[in-house]
């Protein structure tokens, strides 16, 4: 580590290089700079019957009582459709990318007209379940039936934070811990580098609950 | 995966069996089944120099023109100490944690007190770049120095996502694309995995823009 930080070189951009950046440049880079991000795909049906599938990178857990996340999206572009179908419907499926479904889920960011259900388009397959009346993605291994509780916009660049509520979940019994802890590696989970690279993730390890007497110590 | 529908366990959960879960459980279920997150240490400094630094799982991108990144925190719990200084300040840094601090960036998240510093107790260095008056984490490989912009109340469960500008960037060379894109592993960079999994990602490939009328294809 030594070696690395002595004999690399370090880039340095501050505001004014952000700003002078070309365009696609600038969103490679920011999309990537925070980090890995999650990979789901979001199904949703609008009142004529049209299946609609989207990839999106920014759901995030927002809390556990109740069970809440949220996602971003940008309502005039490619992800419309997703958004007019869960205002009119209020519900809509968040479905895990595995590594074997990688191409499919990043096809559906193509730009179909709203007649055209992506499933069709990519690959997936749609399914019901439950009296649910949003499709989940056959093919994916975990499966969350979610239902719109709120928006807000985010003034400084028009986002909308969409709010959901958890309300149904499947998942293989074989990658829930005794804990309630999924091991997203045993579903070969993925995650997403900036606006188009897929990673598998393995597990380093689970730490105990960090206390400020004692070092952090492997969950056994 | 033929194999692994046919034989697999599935389980479902609703909303009743989610409300009824004992709370250590459901915490567990529900920080990991949105997928993996972004590992990042936030660095700040309040007006009387006392260092701070905490890890956060929920760093998001949320633009790249303005570019924007956005977290989200509860200011009641061990994370004040980052709400207050950052709103004292303004400003604070996001440092992502490779594999080889995760025990020292686990280490942040016990309860220390607001006139303990983070950095001596899991023994991570502070450094000052380029007259950035908030502390960045030496031994992150990606540093961002960033600028609080704005808040909103998630009043569903009075969470705040915090909005922030990014100011200034640190990162590797060798990690940097020709077309702004970075390799996040190549910085050996981590993905969190529920509220205390680690996971090491490995890219396995990325892919062209999408369009309706072609397949993805990688990109080369």
């Amino acid at each position: 580590m030594c070696i690395f930080d002595l004999m690399e070189k370090i880039l340095y951009f501050n505001n004014d290089t952000l700003i002078e950046m070309d365009k696609r440049y600038r969103a490679n880079l920011i999309n990537s700079v925070t980090g890995y991000k999650s990979a789901n795909l979001l199904g949703t049906i609008n009142s004529k019957g049209v299946e609609n599938l989207a990839i999106f990178s920014s759901v995030t857990h927002l809390g556990s009582n109740p069970a809440l996340l949220g996602f971003v999206m940008r309502p005039t572009t490619v992800e419309r459709h997703t958004y007019r179908n869960i205002k009119d419907t209020s519900i809509f499926t968040v479905n895990h990318i595995h590594s074997g479904i990688i191409r499919s889920a990043h096809q559906t960011s193509a730009r179909y007209d709203g007649d055209t259900s992506e499933f069709d388009k990519v690959g997936l397959e749609a399914v019901y379940k439950n009296e649910w009346k949003a499709p989940f993605v056959k093919e994916a291994r975990i499966q969350i039936g979610c239902k719109y509780v709120n928006e807000y916009t985010i003034m400084e660049n028009n986002t909308l934070l969409i709010v959901a509520s958890i309300e149904n979940i499947y998942l293989p019994d074989s990658v829930l811990q005794d804990d309630g802890w999924i091991n997203l590696q045993e579903t070969d989970g993925i995650a997403i580098n900036g606006l188009d690279g897929y990673a598998s993730p393995n597990i380093i390890e689970r730490l105990m609950y960090a206390k400020p007497d004692t070092s952090p110590a492997p969950l056994s």
